[in-house]
């Protein structure tokens, strides 16, 4: 296998979930790319029903923390994206295809994140019902539109090997 | 930004949705990496419920087909991957954190396959009931295992340009 194939390749078994992070401010051209590449994931029926609220604030990251698990993480994290999805956008309104969408569209967040050099980790707030709340009433959120998870990003402060996760008990040929 | 850094990007930006597919077989050290890629995704408290059904038989192929939209491409497919997830394995068995780990696992996949020169379609089964039902029967799944999507598979018969997606309606500075 090229060496050139090996390095697209590393682009996601390369990634892991970084939690600590250096100090250092991400520059908006590089949160415009993270975002691109979220929205460059395939959705449902096409319906993208993503939005992403972008926090820099300190006191709102703090205002964050205290909900989520691992949600210390935030405190040297040079920013947070909340990602949520419409309800009255997604596919056939379904709380389904709003949650696989959204979780598509992290997954690109999270490995342009890693090809850029960043740190991320993706923060779990759906189905948690006192987290959703909280996020809802910290970013006034619309009714319909439902927090999936925060993702924290920064400059690593950790470094972490990739890691060989291939589990043959999860395949399977032609049936169960 | 350096040219290797673009092609990186291309890895997120480039991937398509392909549903023309050219003959020829996918051979199984391909279909290895694919699923190791697949496994390679974040999980929500690193639970991993996902399973996968590598389908190549024809006739399971064209079982399957009538039961999905756009089903009529597993036709020219080399071969499909069935994507379940086991609510008994997923994080607090919750059926959120299933479909967020599978589709995170099904987008890096789809980025695989296209870093592999493959061509490949995520065609939803879940949350419709009629195509849980009959995914279910035809691979044998046990009742906690939940088939989330198939994806089609194959050499790609159709070229498709990036597409530029960016929408600033759904980016948020600070709060919505």
């Amino acid at each position: 296998m090229s060496s050139q194939l090996d390095e697209k390749l590393m682009v996601i078994f390369g990634r892991r979930s970084v939690r600590v992070y250096s100090p250092g401010e991400v520059d908006e051209g590089v949160v415009q790319k993270l975002l691109a590449a979220a929205m460059a994931a395939p959705s449902a029926s096409g319906k993208n029903p993503w939005h992403f609220v972008v926090v820099r604030n300190r006191e709102t990251l703090s205002r964050m923390s205290g909900t989520l698990a691992y949600g210390e993480i935030l405190g040297t994290a040079a920013l947070a994206i909340v990602v949520c999805g419409d309800l009255e956008v997604a596919h056939d309104n379904q709380l389904s295809y709003l949650l696989q969408d959204c979780s598509a569209a992290i997954e690109n967040l999270l490995l342009c994140a890693h090809i850029l050099g960043l740190g991320a980790c993706w923060l779990g707030v759906h189905p948690r019902v006192e987290r959703i709340k909280k996020i809802k009433e910290v970013f006034f959120l619309p009714p319909a539109v439902i927090p999936v998870a925060c993702i924290s990003l920064g400059y690593p402060g950790e470094s972490k090997e990739p890691h060989a996760v291939y589990n043959p008990n999860c395949v399977h040929s032609e049936s169960w």
